[in-house]
């Protein structure tokens, strides 16, 4: 699709377990593997899913993050699932009446990549659709994490919630920093080429009589100068402008057979 | 749902515009809508919707982001769905072969907060599906706008992407308001005015038989706006640059009762 890079394999770094308890809906646990794999994250955990594993629906809906779905592991309780974990954040949209402290992505992401980028497993939690994590499992981890939404509308759903930590999770680890692309933008034109359009533009400027008033002159020119300076064109840019303007001051030059000539009708 | 205070009404402060360009799925255009909710964004505007609007299936999707989905505009061209914006940023997720700044989500939102905490409006642009946005939609932008994805396995779909880019300009909105702003952005004119510039120069250049090849003129003429677009021109400066093509077009020279006939030497 789009933007992938077929010849490249994922690479199976140390990143976040994402563990979902008891998702109900296929779909979602595949939508949830699918953002993972946007941003390179790979292990999936699920604890005692709805449906069962594997799910048809899931797969499907994962959209190819084969390389995910394959790896996805089964528990038959939270403990099981988060054994080897040295880091639990618990996601969650509402507050807890909990002695547990409560952060944001940012905080959460920094330390998960902290802990993470010195060899110790970590992973985040996320609950059912309706109804979140049960307070049991919320005490299992270290922290809650919530997500700023606005309170008068939150309604992130599960693979939404997985999506923007995994951004975040990547966004303050190593491979966070790199864009896929960036853009080739070529060498700004040495400053006398630009002097040279400005040349031309003013002398043809001249001919056509655009400065009527001559007092005036230096003034239009300097703005002129400057908001063409402001363009930063290369040498190739500059070359079209320049044929640009030469092709608007020609076509006045031009003979015109169907233009009458004063005086025409006596002829 | 979980997390959402009934009680609190959703302001609707300035924010970002959301530009989608030919979205063909309702149920897409429904989770953008909701998307945007959670992050306190609203203004939603279609192009071009391939099944119309109003859609059952945007409504059902959007999940009681009632605010957004009433106030969803569509628009026949993209150039009208983005004349009031000062700065138009476009989401693609594979790199063009075009002279345009290529932007993180955090240098982009840190733009979009600044510019709209000074009350000048912006949007982001996102493309269709399959095939994002056109070349000629991505002229018009003043940038580009690409996620840090895992190379390998990009696959966000509209809405995910809308859902980052909303978390990101809110993250930076708050801190945003207060940044110092530099003044060759503060008095960009809103994209209507440079599309005028556009057509002007265009339709002049179509009469002066600047385009040679047919078949590249589509490709020249986004290269020209572009370039064009980077000077990030005010009011005043677009109706100079108008009167400069003017005046070398040698528009308020024609007819001229003075000009010399071909041979007039021998009359």
């Amino acid at each position: 699709m789009a933007g992938t890079d077929s010849s490249k394999q994922p690479t199976l770094a140390p990143t976040p377990a994402i563990i979902l308890c008891e998702p109900q809906l296929g779909e979602n646990i595949g939508t949830a593997a699918r953002a993972m794999a946007n941003f390179g994250l790979w292990d999936l955990r699920l604890v005692r899913p709805r449906d069962g594993w594997p799910n048809e629906k899931a797969i499907n809906a994962a959209s190819r993050a084969d390389h995910v779905i394959e790896r996805v592991r089964v528990f038959e309780t939270l403990e099981e699932a988060i054994a080897d974990l040295t880091l639990v954040y618990a996601t969650t949209a509402r507050s807890r009446d909990m002695q547990k402290t409560v952060l944001g992505p940012e905080e959460a992401a920094t330390n998960l990549a902290a802990q993470i980028g010195s060899g110790r497993p970590a992973g985040l939690l996320f609950g059912r659709e309706r109804w979140g994590l049960l307070n049991e499992e919320v005490a299992l981890a270290d922290a809650i994490v919530t997500l700023p939404v606005e309170p008068a509308f939150a309604s992130l759903n599960i693979a939404q919630a997985v999506l923007l930590l995994s951004y975040e999770y990547r966004r303050h680890s190593e491979a966070g920093a790199a864009l896929p692309f960036s853009d080739a933008l070529a060498e700004v034109a040495p400053r006398e080429e630009l002097v040279g359009l400005f040349g031309h533009l003013e002398s043809t400027l001249d001919q056509s009589g655009f400065f009527t008033a001559p007092d005036k002159r230096p003034t239009v020119v300097n703005n002129l100068r400057t908001m063409l300076e402001r363009g930063k064109f290369t040498s190739q840019e500059i070359r079209t402008l320049r044929g640009v303007i030469s092709s608007i001051d020609r076509r006045h030059q031009r003979p015109n057979p169907n233009r009458q000539k004063p005086g025409s009708n006596t002829d």
